[in-house]
């Protein structure tokens, strides 16, 4: 019998189905939780529980695994539910692209199921409703570590009809591993927004007391709904505390923590707003909605890549490439062991573009003489530019350049916010 | 006549060297400024001036551009300095090895000289003397952008003789672009450290009114010769006010901001201790100093190479090589595209370690199945560990480890302080 089969032999017999909370017992150790979809690339052996801590964990089953039913989880209503709708509220759409936000249970009944649509995300967060009106689809729905470019190109197509067709703003709840990816490359790609685009993530599953699903879907209907916003922005915690979320610039924001609820920061500038108690506060400048028709222009070449730099990195590990951007050290240098590579490169036709792997700050590359013989060289230099941005930004830029020069003037113009005025601090803090 | 001559001309004529400050008129403009050493990679016919606010700027000269001599700079006493000695002082040895630190000014007189010699370091900020004897030795004298695994293994060597040679503590003046790699590796190479091992560097050099030169310096002497700490450490500005030095350790350092002068930040940890107006207080846990003789432990494999994951990252970017740290997306996932290519290349005998992009925080590859896959195919996570010291430490665990096994036991031992023990805040925060 194959080990599958072992599996769900054990399952049906006593009767357990996903949802439900089942005690696995193997030699000494009990693991008991809520037993989750199988997943694709798990083995047919092993069974997924989320325990109570909130984790899931994969455990192995064989012929000497005894595995007990628990609880039953609550039944859910089979009957589909039907979006209200208020004339006086405005409309927004969101767009279900996976990740843990989508990894969700109804937060009141605490029934665990997978989100097989976006609507049932709504529902599971219905103060929504209180807000706004609500259109939903599923663009996707994946790990965010596993969205490729035409993902990108996918969901700025549906955002702009959406928007076209009405919408006062779009929320895409998405992975928080690559959310800041996504919101930088839907910021080269749409052009003049009708409306809010809001990327939203969560760090926890709602299934755990410290979720931040639920706090920041609703700031992000706020946002989508009632701000004048016409950018890319992300809205996530502001603290570990649930006081106050922030409006994040799509081009500026980067996750600085592995699981920390306030992860996510705008880097080199201040956050555009604040949500708090359901009120936008804003801080900063943005670019007004505007009422015309949004534009894609999703051309990206995808023959780039981020090369982070290193002491002991040789010259043969710089690849051919059409683009590549440089996560380089301090104010945006290498070794000079590489600079022979990157002119041989350079003069074959591939961009190369600096940034810098303190992550804060701008690069400057006229203060020691290795960043004035990149310069000669022709690499380009990022400003304050986040090394993600930029990766997105000079795909971006060598779809839709002539020449090397055009490429430069692009990658040196502020386009989406993404390089910040220089200030004081700089140079001087 | 050849472009150097040229410029050689003109400087004879108005007799300007090195050290003096000249005006330099190129069609409408004016720069002014002090003239610099000549670098070796720059054109034979650009000139290089620190300008006024502190920076430096190449300016090309060609027939038509005037050059005027403004100020001589003040004569450098020729004499030979001797170091004084107070027998009841604790003697320190500083080892030079270039950067910001060390292209240094006299600053009380103002006059600029590049540092031939550590010693002349040494004199520019006298205070020391009132804190420690001083050894000085020049190791090498380059950008630490420069560096390269062979000089690690030198500035090991040497440190092991100083302190076995009877210095109570070393300071290592050091670039600040791969101060965090240097510390890192030093802490694994050196064993039984009978003494502080204090890298210290500089954001702005001593001729600029805000240069943290000289304060650094000052606290490093005071670490290296009045602590006893047996760890390498990082001592560098706590904030951007004059008022308090962090003692970082070195495994847990990095520069997180391209210019500011508390750049340097210990990371998913609290710094050893403070340095506050010539007092050490001592915060966290840290090895103390030994009475016995230090060891080096200097293999390190250098087939190693950095990869940063981002969305388009195609199977072909993973090259192939004794080892590779990866630097994943949120708690250590690569896009699932990848995978294959990972897993055929470990079964080849790479090996994979897993760090974060996120920086702050600690990976799980248990929560998601993208973790679980990696974990399945051997890939060996890091913990809490910064990418920059996993790398260092990949290095060292490939060339001190017979096989996979105790290259995975080696990683995922804290040999160094580089892992903290985990805290509430890894997840619930």
């Amino acid at each position: 019998m194959s080990e599958k089969k072992v599996m769900e032999k054990k399952l049906k017999k006593i009767g357990a189905k996903i949802g439900d909370v089942v005690r696995v017992t193997k030699k000494d150790n009990k693991y008991e939780g809520v037993m989750m979809p199988h997943h694709e690339f798990s083995d047919g052996k092993i069974i997924t529980l989320k325990l109570k801590n909130g984790y899931n964990m994969g455990v192995e089953i064989d012929d000497n695994t005894k595995i007990a039913l628990v609880k039953k989880q609550k039944e859910i209503s089979k009957k589909s539910k039907k979006i209200p709708f208020d004339e006086d509220k405005p409309t927004i759409s969101i767009l279900g692209t996976g990740g843990t936000i989508a990894c969700y249970v109804d937060y009141r009944t605490g029934a665990v199921h997978p989100a097989t649509s976006t609507q049932e995300l709504a529902f599971s967060v219905p103060d929504i409703f209180d807000i706004c009106n609500v259109k939903t689809e599923v663009v996707y729905q994946m790990f965010s570590e596993d969205i490729e470019i035409k993902h990108w190109q996918k969901l700025a197509k549906t955002i702009a009809e959406e928007l076209n067709n009405g919408s006062n703003g779009v929320i895409i709840p998405h992975g928080t591993d690559t959310l800041a990816y996504t919101s930088a490359a839907l910021s080269f790609m749409l052009k003049n927004l009708s409306g809010p685009v809001v990327l939203v993530g969560a760090q926890r599953s709602s299934d755990r007391p410290s979720s931040d699903a639920a706090l920041n879907l609703i700031a992000a209907a706020t946002v989508a709904s009632k701000s004048d916003i016409g950018e890319v922005v992300a809205v996530m915690h502001e603290s570990t505390s649930d006081t106050s979320l922030a409006i994040h610039r799509g081009t500026k924001v980067r996750k600085i923590h592995t699981s920390r609820r306030d992860a996510f920061k705008t880097i080199n500038d201040i956050p555009i707003g604040m949500v708090e108690n359901g009120k936008i506060k804003i801080n900063g400048q943005y670019r007004k909605k505007t009422k015309g028709k949004v534009s894609i222009d999703d051309k990206l070449e995808t023959d780039v890549v981020m090369i982070y730099s290193h002491p002991g990195l040789k010259p043969k590990d710089i690849p051919d490439k059409k683009g590549i951007i440089l996560i380089g050290t301090g104010l945006g240098h290498v070794s000079k062991k590489i600079v022979p590579r990157i002119k041989e490169l350079s003069e074959k036709g591939t961009i190369f573009a600096m940034t810098s792997q303190c992550f804060f700050g701008r690069i400057n590359m006229n203060v020691y003489s290795t960043g004035r013989d990149l310069l000669k060289i022709g690499i380009i230099p990022c400003e304050d530019m986040l090394p993600e941005t930029a990766y997105v930004k000079l795909m971006w830029a060598l779809a839709h350049a002539k020449n090397r020069n055009e490429i430069k003037k692009i990658m040196q113009t502020n386009i989406a916010g993404e390089i910040s005025k220089r200030t004081r601090s700089d140079t001087y803090l």
